[in-house]
Protein backbone atom coordinates (compact mmCIF):
# COMPACT_ATOMS: atom_id res chain seq x y z
CA UNK A 1 0.00 0.00 0.00
CA UNK A 2 2.32 3.04 -1.17
CA UNK A 3 -0.74 4.64 -3.34
CA UNK A 4 -1.91 8.14 -2.03
CA UNK A 5 -5.62 7.87 -0.80
CA UNK A 6 -7.47 11.63 0.08
CA UNK A 7 -11.03 11.71 1.36
CA UNK A 8 -13.02 13.50 1.22
CA UNK A 9 -15.65 14.47 3.93
CA UNK A 10 -17.47 16.40 6.62
CA UNK A 11 -17.67 15.98 10.06
CA UNK A 12 -21.53 16.34 10.39
CA UNK A 13 -22.32 13.57 7.49
CA UNK A 14 -22.99 9.68 8.58
CA UNK A 15 -22.18 8.58 5.10
CA UNK A 16 -18.76 9.82 5.18
CA UNK A 17 -18.46 8.90 8.82
CA UNK A 18 -18.67 4.99 7.64
CA UNK A 19 -15.80 5.65 5.40
CA UNK A 20 -13.71 7.36 8.28
CA UNK A 21 -14.37 4.84 10.22
CA UNK A 22 -13.56 1.46 7.68
CA UNK A 23 -9.78 4.47 7.03
CA UNK A 24 -9.31 3.88 11.02
CA UNK A 25 -10.23 0.33 11.45
CA UNK A 26 -8.06 -0.62 8.62
CA UNK A 27 -5.30 2.12 10.15
CA UNK A 28 -4.70 3.53 6.63
CA UNK A 29 -2.43 6.71 6.66
CA UNK A 30 -5.06 9.42 4.64
CA UNK A 31 -4.86 12.62 3.55
CA UNK A 32 -8.60 14.19 4.95
CA UNK A 33 -10.19 17.07 3.52
CA UNK A 34 -13.25 18.53 4.98
CA UNK A 35 -15.74 20.09 2.81
CA UNK A 36 -18.35 22.63 4.44
CA UNK A 37 -21.49 21.27 2.98
CA UNK A 38 -23.33 24.61 3.17
CA UNK A 39 -20.62 26.55 1.43
CA UNK A 40 -19.07 23.56 -1.05
CA UNK A 41 -15.39 24.39 -2.95
CA UNK A 42 -16.00 25.66 -6.80
CA UNK A 43 -13.57 23.02 -7.61
CA UNK A 44 -15.10 20.18 -5.55
CA UNK A 45 -17.98 18.91 -7.87
CA UNK A 46 -15.77 19.52 -11.36
CA UNK A 47 -12.63 17.54 -10.17
CA UNK A 48 -13.56 15.22 -7.40
CA UNK A 49 -17.06 13.97 -7.30
CA UNK A 50 -20.05 15.73 -10.10
CA UNK A 51 -22.66 14.42 -8.14
CA UNK A 52 -21.23 17.38 -5.35
CA UNK A 53 -21.70 14.64 -2.20
CA UNK A 54 -19.25 13.55 0.49
CA UNK A 55 -17.44 11.25 0.98
CA UNK A 56 -15.50 10.83 -1.86
CA UNK A 57 -12.08 8.92 -2.36
CA UNK A 58 -9.21 10.43 -5.11
CA UNK A 59 -6.61 7.45 -5.04
CA UNK A 60 -3.01 6.92 -7.01
CA UNK A 61 -1.43 9.42 -8.69
CA UNK A 62 0.72 12.13 -6.84
CA UNK A 63 0.24 13.86 -3.27
CA UNK A 64 -1.14 16.71 -4.03
CA UNK A 65 -2.69 19.16 -2.10
CA UNK A 66 -6.79 18.02 -1.98
CA UNK A 67 -8.07 20.83 -3.86
CA UNK A 68 -5.90 20.03 -6.55
CA UNK A 69 -6.20 16.58 -6.97
CA UNK A 70 -4.73 15.07 -9.59
CA UNK A 71 -6.23 13.85 -13.00
CA UNK A 72 -4.24 10.57 -12.89
CA UNK A 73 -6.39 9.67 -9.54
CA UNK A 74 -9.15 7.52 -9.93
CA UNK A 75 -12.16 9.38 -7.56
CA UNK A 76 -14.93 7.12 -6.15
CA UNK A 77 -17.97 7.72 -4.37
CA UNK A 78 -20.68 6.29 -2.51
CA UNK A 79 -20.39 5.42 0.99
CA UNK A 80 -21.22 1.92 0.81
CA UNK A 81 -18.78 1.53 -2.32
CA UNK A 82 -15.79 3.26 -0.77
CA UNK A 83 -16.18 0.90 2.55
CA UNK A 84 -15.71 -2.38 0.15
CA UNK A 85 -12.82 -0.78 -1.27
CA UNK A 86 -10.70 -0.11 1.76
CA UNK A 87 -11.65 -3.65 2.76
CA UNK A 88 -10.20 -4.95 -0.65
CA UNK A 89 -7.14 -2.26 -0.24
CA UNK A 90 -6.98 -3.57 3.94
CA UNK A 91 -8.20 -7.59 3.87
CA UNK A 92 -6.35 -7.60 6.69
CA UNK A 93 -8.41 -5.35 8.34
CA UNK A 94 -11.50 -8.05 8.23
CA UNK A 95 -13.85 -5.12 7.52
CA UNK A 96 -15.14 -7.81 5.45
CA UNK A 97 -15.28 -11.19 6.67
CA UNK A 98 -13.43 -14.19 4.87
CA UNK A 99 -15.79 -16.61 4.66
CA UNK A 100 -18.15 -16.07 1.95
CA UNK A 101 -21.14 -16.89 3.78
CA UNK A 102 -20.39 -14.28 6.26
CA UNK A 103 -19.85 -11.98 4.11
CA UNK A 104 -22.98 -12.75 2.65
CA UNK A 105 -24.56 -11.92 5.92
CA UNK A 106 -22.88 -8.77 6.67
CA UNK A 107 -24.39 -7.57 3.58
CA UNK A 108 -27.84 -8.58 3.79
CA UNK A 109 -27.55 -6.42 7.50
CA UNK A 110 -26.09 -3.59 5.24
CA UNK A 111 -29.63 -4.23 3.21
CA UNK A 112 -31.98 -4.10 5.82
CA UNK A 113 -29.77 -0.49 7.69
CA UNK A 114 -30.35 0.88 3.19
CA UNK A 115 -33.89 -0.26 2.74
CA UNK A 116 -35.52 -0.08 6.10
CA UNK A 117 -32.97 1.67 8.89
CA UNK A 118 -32.69 4.68 6.62
CA UNK A 119 -35.94 5.90 5.05
CA UNK A 120 -37.39 5.41 8.09
CA UNK A 121 -34.49 7.45 10.46
CA UNK A 122 -35.77 10.76 9.73
CA UNK A 123 -39.04 11.21 9.81
CA UNK A 124 -39.28 11.78 13.62
CA UNK A 125 -35.87 13.86 13.68
CA UNK A 126 -36.59 16.22 10.73
CA UNK A 127 -40.31 16.23 9.80
CA UNK A 128 -41.93 15.00 13.06
CA UNK A 129 -43.38 12.24 12.59
CA UNK A 130 -44.36 9.48 14.62
CA UNK A 131 -41.30 7.53 15.96
CA UNK A 132 -42.82 3.95 15.74
CA UNK A 133 -42.30 3.06 12.04
CA UNK A 134 -38.11 3.66 12.97
CA UNK A 135 -38.60 1.88 16.37
CA UNK A 136 -40.00 -1.15 13.70
CA UNK A 137 -36.94 -0.77 11.83
CA UNK A 138 -34.64 -1.11 14.37
CA UNK A 139 -36.56 -4.14 15.60
CA UNK A 140 -36.13 -5.81 11.86
CA UNK A 141 -31.85 -4.89 12.45
CA UNK A 142 -31.92 -6.12 15.73
CA UNK A 143 -33.50 -9.12 14.78
CA UNK A 144 -30.43 -9.94 12.30
CA UNK A 145 -27.96 -9.29 15.00
CA UNK A 146 -26.25 -12.91 15.94
CA UNK A 147 -27.08 -13.92 19.17
CA UNK A 148 -23.88 -14.65 21.34
CA UNK A 149 -21.97 -12.29 19.48
CA UNK A 150 -20.62 -8.98 19.76
CA UNK A 151 -20.77 -7.54 16.60
CA UNK A 152 -23.56 -7.86 14.37
CA UNK A 153 -22.31 -11.31 12.29
CA UNK A 154 -19.61 -12.19 14.16
CA UNK A 155 -17.09 -10.58 17.10
CA UNK A 156 -15.35 -8.58 14.80
CA UNK A 157 -16.70 -5.64 13.66
CA UNK A 158 -17.10 -5.35 9.96
CA UNK A 159 -18.77 -2.98 7.17
CA UNK A 160 -22.25 -4.31 8.67
CA UNK A 161 -21.35 -2.33 12.32
CA UNK A 162 -20.09 0.63 10.01
CA UNK A 163 -22.81 0.71 8.13
CA UNK A 164 -25.02 1.55 10.88
CA UNK A 165 -22.76 3.44 13.56
CA UNK A 166 -23.21 6.89 12.33
CA UNK A 167 -26.61 6.83 12.55
CA UNK A 168 -26.89 5.17 16.29
CA UNK A 169 -24.56 7.51 17.06
CA UNK A 170 -26.24 10.87 16.14
CA UNK A 171 -29.33 9.12 16.87
CA UNK A 172 -28.22 9.03 20.48
CA UNK A 173 -27.39 12.76 19.99
CA UNK A 174 -30.69 14.39 18.85
CA UNK A 175 -32.82 12.36 21.27
CA UNK A 176 -30.98 12.98 24.62
CA UNK A 177 -30.61 15.97 23.40
CA UNK A 178 -34.43 16.90 22.59
CA UNK A 179 -33.05 17.79 19.62
CA UNK A 180 -35.82 17.44 16.67
CA UNK A 181 -38.99 18.73 14.53
CA UNK A 182 -40.93 16.30 17.20
CA UNK A 183 -42.92 17.72 20.56
CA UNK A 184 -40.64 19.16 22.89
CA UNK A 185 -39.85 16.27 25.34
CA UNK A 186 -40.84 13.37 22.96
CA UNK A 187 -36.55 13.26 21.70
CA UNK A 188 -36.30 12.55 25.97
CA UNK A 189 -39.53 10.11 25.79
CA UNK A 190 -37.41 8.47 22.64
CA UNK A 191 -34.33 8.00 24.33
CA UNK A 192 -35.98 6.60 27.62
CA UNK A 193 -36.99 3.69 25.51
CA UNK A 194 -34.34 2.95 23.41
CA UNK A 195 -31.39 3.42 25.90
CA UNK A 196 -33.61 1.99 29.07
CA UNK A 197 -36.54 -0.18 27.76
CA UNK A 198 -37.36 -3.88 27.14
CA UNK A 199 -37.40 -3.17 23.68
CA UNK A 200 -34.05 -3.00 22.25
CA UNK A 201 -31.47 -4.34 24.88
CA UNK A 202 -30.04 -6.32 22.33
CA UNK A 203 -29.70 -3.35 20.18
CA UNK A 204 -28.48 -0.98 23.04
CA UNK A 205 -25.82 -3.99 23.89
CA UNK A 206 -24.38 -3.53 20.41
CA UNK A 207 -24.07 -0.17 20.35
CA UNK A 208 -22.11 0.45 23.61
CA UNK A 209 -20.06 -2.18 22.02
CA UNK A 210 -18.83 -0.55 19.04
CA UNK A 211 -18.92 2.87 20.88
CA UNK A 212 -16.01 1.66 22.83
CA UNK A 213 -13.71 1.01 19.60
CA UNK A 214 -10.97 3.17 19.29
CA UNK A 215 -11.87 3.68 15.47
CA UNK A 216 -15.80 5.42 16.93
CA UNK A 217 -14.21 7.33 19.40
CA UNK A 218 -11.22 8.65 16.83
CA UNK A 219 -13.84 9.55 14.27
CA UNK A 220 -16.86 11.09 16.58
CA UNK A 221 -17.13 14.44 17.31
CA UNK A 222 -20.69 14.76 20.06
CA UNK A 223 -20.36 18.18 20.92
CA UNK A 224 -20.20 19.21 17.80
CA UNK A 225 -23.01 17.17 16.05
CA UNK A 226 -24.94 18.44 19.11
CA UNK A 227 -24.33 21.89 18.13
CA UNK A 228 -25.03 21.87 14.09
CA UNK A 229 -27.71 19.53 14.88
CA UNK A 230 -29.72 22.36 17.12
CA UNK A 231 -29.04 24.81 14.14
CA UNK A 232 -30.32 22.40 11.82
CA UNK A 233 -33.87 20.83 13.41
CA UNK A 234 -34.46 23.24 15.75
CA UNK A 235 -35.91 25.55 13.71
CA UNK A 236 -37.87 22.48 11.85
CA UNK A 237 -39.39 21.77 15.24
CA UNK A 238 -41.07 25.20 14.94
CA UNK A 239 -42.29 25.30 11.48
CA UNK A 240 -43.70 21.80 11.59
CA UNK A 241 -45.56 22.03 15.25
CA UNK A 242 -47.09 25.76 13.80
CA UNK A 243 -48.36 23.77 10.59
CA UNK A 244 -49.50 20.96 12.98
CA UNK A 245 -51.70 23.75 15.19
CA UNK A 246 -52.85 25.21 12.41
CA UNK A 247 -54.45 22.51 11.27
CA UNK A 248 -55.56 21.30 14.24
CA UNK B 1 -16.56 -26.44 -3.46
CA UNK B 2 -18.39 -29.56 -2.04
CA UNK B 3 -21.53 -27.81 -0.81
CA UNK B 4 -24.65 -28.01 -1.96
CA UNK B 5 -25.92 -25.43 -3.49
CA UNK B 6 -29.95 -25.20 -4.21
CA UNK B 7 -30.97 -21.63 -6.35
CA UNK B 8 -34.68 -20.50 -5.87
CA UNK B 9 -35.85 -19.13 -8.93
CA UNK B 10 -37.91 -17.95 -11.64
CA UNK B 11 -37.75 -17.77 -15.17
CA UNK B 12 -39.75 -14.69 -15.50
CA UNK B 13 -37.96 -12.64 -12.80
CA UNK B 14 -35.13 -10.41 -14.06
CA UNK B 15 -33.14 -10.13 -10.49
CA UNK B 16 -33.28 -14.19 -10.57
CA UNK B 17 -32.11 -13.89 -14.09
CA UNK B 18 -28.77 -12.14 -12.52
CA UNK B 19 -28.20 -15.01 -10.12
CA UNK B 20 -28.52 -17.84 -12.81
CA UNK B 21 -25.92 -15.84 -14.92
CA UNK B 22 -23.31 -15.54 -12.35
CA UNK B 23 -23.76 -19.33 -11.86
CA UNK B 24 -23.16 -19.84 -15.09
CA UNK B 25 -19.93 -17.97 -15.16
CA UNK B 26 -19.11 -19.94 -12.42
CA UNK B 27 -19.62 -23.50 -13.95
CA UNK B 28 -21.44 -24.22 -10.53
CA UNK B 29 -23.34 -27.15 -9.75
CA UNK B 30 -26.29 -26.61 -8.26
CA UNK B 31 -29.86 -27.75 -8.02
CA UNK B 32 -32.38 -25.35 -9.62
CA UNK B 33 -35.75 -24.85 -8.36
CA UNK B 34 -38.19 -22.82 -10.47
CA UNK B 35 -41.28 -21.09 -8.20
CA UNK B 36 -44.35 -20.28 -9.69
CA UNK B 37 -44.53 -16.50 -8.43
CA UNK B 38 -48.46 -16.44 -9.22
CA UNK B 39 -49.03 -19.25 -7.15
CA UNK B 40 -45.91 -19.50 -4.71
CA UNK B 41 -45.96 -22.62 -2.58
CA UNK B 42 -47.17 -22.83 1.07
CA UNK B 43 -43.14 -23.98 2.44
CA UNK B 44 -41.56 -20.98 0.13
CA UNK B 45 -41.47 -17.96 2.81
CA UNK B 46 -41.64 -20.25 6.52
CA UNK B 47 -38.76 -22.59 4.95
CA UNK B 48 -36.60 -20.40 2.25
CA UNK B 49 -37.62 -16.83 2.11
CA UNK B 50 -39.62 -15.12 4.66
CA UNK B 51 -39.64 -12.01 2.07
CA UNK B 52 -41.50 -14.66 0.06
CA UNK B 53 -39.29 -13.48 -3.24
CA UNK B 54 -37.09 -14.80 -5.57
CA UNK B 55 -34.05 -15.29 -6.11
CA UNK B 56 -32.59 -17.14 -2.98
CA UNK B 57 -30.06 -19.67 -2.72
CA UNK B 58 -30.01 -22.70 0.33
CA UNK B 59 -26.19 -23.30 0.81
CA UNK B 60 -24.56 -26.45 2.42
CA UNK B 61 -25.97 -28.79 4.77
CA UNK B 62 -27.07 -32.26 3.11
CA UNK B 63 -28.57 -32.31 -0.28
CA UNK B 64 -32.41 -32.50 0.02
CA UNK B 65 -35.23 -32.05 -2.44
CA UNK B 66 -35.50 -28.11 -2.38
CA UNK B 67 -39.26 -28.39 -1.25
CA UNK B 68 -37.63 -30.07 1.91
CA UNK B 69 -34.66 -27.15 2.76
CA UNK B 70 -32.10 -28.80 5.31
CA UNK B 71 -32.43 -26.48 8.67
CA UNK B 72 -28.83 -26.80 8.39
CA UNK B 73 -28.37 -25.05 5.11
CA UNK B 74 -27.87 -21.14 5.31
CA UNK B 75 -30.40 -19.13 3.39
CA UNK B 76 -29.53 -16.40 2.08
CA UNK B 77 -31.40 -13.83 -0.48
CA UNK B 78 -31.14 -10.69 -2.63
CA UNK B 79 -30.07 -10.75 -5.94
CA UNK B 80 -27.01 -8.78 -5.46
CA UNK B 81 -25.92 -10.12 -2.12
CA UNK B 82 -26.71 -13.57 -4.38
CA UNK B 83 -24.08 -12.36 -7.44
CA UNK B 84 -21.46 -11.60 -4.76
CA UNK B 85 -21.90 -14.63 -2.76
CA UNK B 86 -20.73 -16.76 -6.26
CA UNK B 87 -18.20 -14.25 -6.88
CA UNK B 88 -17.05 -14.92 -3.41
CA UNK B 89 -17.13 -18.85 -4.02
CA UNK B 90 -15.82 -19.13 -6.87
CA UNK B 91 -12.80 -16.23 -7.37
CA UNK B 92 -11.41 -17.44 -10.89
CA UNK B 93 -14.70 -16.85 -12.24
CA UNK B 94 -13.43 -13.28 -12.19
CA UNK B 95 -16.99 -12.20 -11.53
CA UNK B 96 -15.67 -9.74 -9.41
CA UNK B 97 -12.12 -8.02 -10.63
CA UNK B 98 -9.30 -8.29 -8.21
CA UNK B 99 -8.07 -5.07 -8.26
CA UNK B 100 -9.90 -3.08 -5.83
CA UNK B 101 -10.22 0.26 -8.16
CA UNK B 102 -12.09 -2.09 -10.56
CA UNK B 103 -14.17 -3.63 -8.40
CA UNK B 104 -15.31 -0.34 -7.28
CA UNK B 105 -15.87 0.90 -10.39
CA UNK B 106 -18.11 -2.33 -11.37
CA UNK B 107 -20.06 -1.84 -7.76
CA UNK B 108 -20.55 2.15 -9.10
CA UNK B 109 -22.27 0.72 -12.33
CA UNK B 110 -24.03 -1.39 -10.24
CA UNK B 111 -24.87 1.24 -7.99
CA UNK B 112 -26.50 3.08 -10.77
CA UNK B 113 -28.65 0.42 -12.28
CA UNK B 114 -30.22 0.26 -8.81
CA UNK B 115 -30.87 3.84 -8.33
CA UNK B 116 -31.26 5.48 -11.83
CA UNK B 117 -31.91 2.63 -14.50
CA UNK B 118 -34.73 0.40 -12.91
CA UNK B 119 -36.73 3.26 -10.95
CA UNK B 120 -37.23 4.58 -14.50
CA UNK B 121 -37.33 0.89 -16.35
CA UNK B 122 -41.42 -0.08 -15.64
CA UNK B 123 -42.72 3.63 -16.43
CA UNK B 124 -43.18 2.70 -20.17
CA UNK B 125 -43.95 -0.77 -20.48
CA UNK B 126 -46.28 -0.78 -16.89
CA UNK B 127 -47.51 2.32 -16.67
CA UNK B 128 -47.60 3.91 -20.10
CA UNK B 129 -45.53 7.12 -18.99
CA UNK B 130 -42.85 8.51 -21.69
CA UNK B 131 -39.40 7.12 -22.64
CA UNK B 132 -37.68 10.05 -22.23
CA UNK B 133 -36.87 9.31 -17.91
CA UNK B 134 -35.90 6.01 -19.14
CA UNK B 135 -33.73 6.93 -22.31
CA UNK B 136 -31.98 9.59 -19.50
CA UNK B 137 -31.30 6.86 -17.44
CA UNK B 138 -29.38 4.57 -19.66
CA UNK B 139 -27.90 7.65 -20.95
CA UNK B 140 -25.85 7.52 -17.42
CA UNK B 141 -25.35 3.88 -17.86
CA UNK B 142 -23.60 4.09 -21.32
CA UNK B 143 -21.37 7.22 -19.98
CA UNK B 144 -19.74 4.32 -17.20
CA UNK B 145 -19.01 2.74 -20.42
CA UNK B 146 -15.45 1.86 -20.30
CA UNK B 147 -13.93 3.12 -23.62
CA UNK B 148 -11.93 0.54 -25.90
CA UNK B 149 -13.48 -2.46 -23.41
CA UNK B 150 -15.83 -5.07 -24.03
CA UNK B 151 -18.04 -4.98 -21.06
CA UNK B 152 -18.65 -2.65 -18.56
CA UNK B 153 -15.47 -2.15 -16.68
CA UNK B 154 -12.98 -4.21 -18.41
CA UNK B 155 -13.04 -7.25 -21.25
CA UNK B 156 -13.98 -9.72 -18.56
CA UNK B 157 -17.87 -9.91 -18.19
CA UNK B 158 -18.56 -9.22 -14.46
CA UNK B 159 -21.06 -8.50 -11.48
CA UNK B 160 -21.29 -4.62 -12.98
CA UNK B 161 -22.94 -6.87 -16.80
CA UNK B 162 -24.50 -9.40 -14.82
CA UNK B 163 -26.92 -6.57 -13.30
CA UNK B 164 -28.11 -4.68 -15.98
CA UNK B 165 -28.35 -8.18 -18.48
CA UNK B 166 -31.50 -9.16 -17.12
CA UNK B 167 -33.41 -6.00 -18.18
CA UNK B 168 -32.05 -5.10 -21.09
CA UNK B 169 -32.35 -8.85 -22.55
CA UNK B 170 -36.08 -8.47 -21.32
CA UNK B 171 -36.38 -4.17 -22.40
CA UNK B 172 -35.81 -5.57 -26.15
CA UNK B 173 -38.48 -8.06 -25.91
CA UNK B 174 -41.12 -5.68 -24.72
CA UNK B 175 -39.92 -3.29 -26.93
CA UNK B 176 -39.74 -5.68 -30.31
CA UNK B 177 -42.88 -7.00 -29.69
CA UNK B 178 -44.60 -3.86 -28.73
CA UNK B 179 -46.03 -4.97 -25.16
CA UNK B 180 -46.25 -2.96 -22.58
CA UNK B 181 -49.10 -0.18 -21.35
CA UNK B 182 -47.85 2.50 -23.68
CA UNK B 183 -49.81 3.23 -27.11
CA UNK B 184 -49.68 0.67 -29.76
CA UNK B 185 -46.74 1.19 -31.98
CA UNK B 186 -44.66 3.43 -28.90
CA UNK B 187 -42.37 -0.07 -28.21
CA UNK B 188 -41.46 -0.58 -32.06
CA UNK B 189 -40.55 3.31 -32.15
CA UNK B 190 -38.17 2.86 -28.93
CA UNK B 191 -37.03 -0.39 -30.50
CA UNK B 192 -36.11 1.47 -33.37
CA UNK B 193 -34.41 4.39 -31.35
CA UNK B 194 -32.44 2.12 -29.33
CA UNK B 195 -31.52 -0.43 -31.80
CA UNK B 196 -30.91 1.49 -34.78
CA UNK B 197 -29.91 5.35 -33.92
CA UNK B 198 -27.04 7.02 -33.26
CA UNK B 199 -27.91 7.91 -29.02
CA UNK B 200 -27.29 4.21 -28.34
CA UNK B 201 -24.85 3.44 -30.18
CA UNK B 202 -22.21 2.32 -27.78
CA UNK B 203 -24.41 0.20 -25.39
CA UNK B 204 -26.22 -1.58 -28.05
CA UNK B 205 -22.41 -2.80 -28.77
CA UNK B 206 -22.07 -3.63 -25.35
CA UNK B 207 -25.52 -5.76 -24.97
CA UNK B 208 -24.60 -7.92 -28.59
CA UNK B 209 -21.32 -8.98 -26.48
CA UNK B 210 -23.61 -10.03 -23.96
CA UNK B 211 -26.11 -11.93 -25.98
CA UNK B 212 -22.86 -13.35 -27.37
CA UNK B 213 -21.96 -15.27 -24.16
CA UNK B 214 -22.76 -18.72 -23.44
CA UNK B 215 -24.10 -17.42 -19.87
CA UNK B 216 -26.53 -15.62 -21.40
CA UNK B 217 -27.86 -18.47 -24.02
CA UNK B 218 -28.27 -20.91 -21.35
CA UNK B 219 -30.23 -18.77 -19.00
CA UNK B 220 -32.42 -16.83 -22.00
CA UNK B 221 -35.30 -17.76 -23.19
CA UNK B 222 -36.81 -15.27 -25.38
CA UNK B 223 -40.45 -17.00 -26.25
CA UNK B 224 -41.53 -17.92 -22.81
CA UNK B 225 -40.37 -14.23 -21.35
CA UNK B 226 -42.40 -12.67 -24.28
CA UNK B 227 -45.27 -15.05 -23.95
CA UNK B 228 -45.33 -14.24 -20.13
CA UNK B 229 -45.11 -10.49 -21.09
CA UNK B 230 -48.10 -10.49 -23.62
CA UNK B 231 -50.03 -11.64 -21.21
CA UNK B 232 -49.18 -9.19 -18.03
CA UNK B 233 -48.40 -5.89 -20.07
CA UNK B 234 -50.99 -6.32 -22.64
CA UNK B 235 -54.32 -5.89 -20.15
CA UNK B 236 -52.45 -3.02 -18.75
CA UNK B 237 -52.27 -0.93 -22.16
CA UNK B 238 -55.93 -1.64 -22.53
CA UNK B 239 -56.43 0.08 -18.80
CA UNK B 240 -53.80 2.80 -19.24
CA UNK B 241 -55.03 3.84 -22.16
CA UNK B 242 -58.80 3.74 -21.61
CA UNK B 243 -57.96 5.84 -18.66
CA UNK B 244 -56.08 8.45 -20.69
CA UNK B 245 -59.13 9.10 -23.21
CA UNK B 246 -61.29 8.91 -20.61
CA UNK B 247 -59.48 12.46 -18.92
CA UNK B 248 -59.25 13.90 -22.18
Amino acid sequence: MSEQLTLYTAKICPFAHRVELALAEAKAGYTRCEIDLSNKPEWYAPKVNPASKVPAIAYGGPQTSPELPAPESVKIAESLILVEFIADLYPDSNILPKDPVQRARARFFIDVVSTKVLPAYMGPVARGQSFEPFWEALDALQKLLTLGKTYAVSDEYTAADIAITPFLARMEVWMKNDIGAYKAGEGIKAAAEFFEGERFKRLREYYEAIKGRESFKATFDENYIKEKYALRFAPMRQQVQAAAAAKA
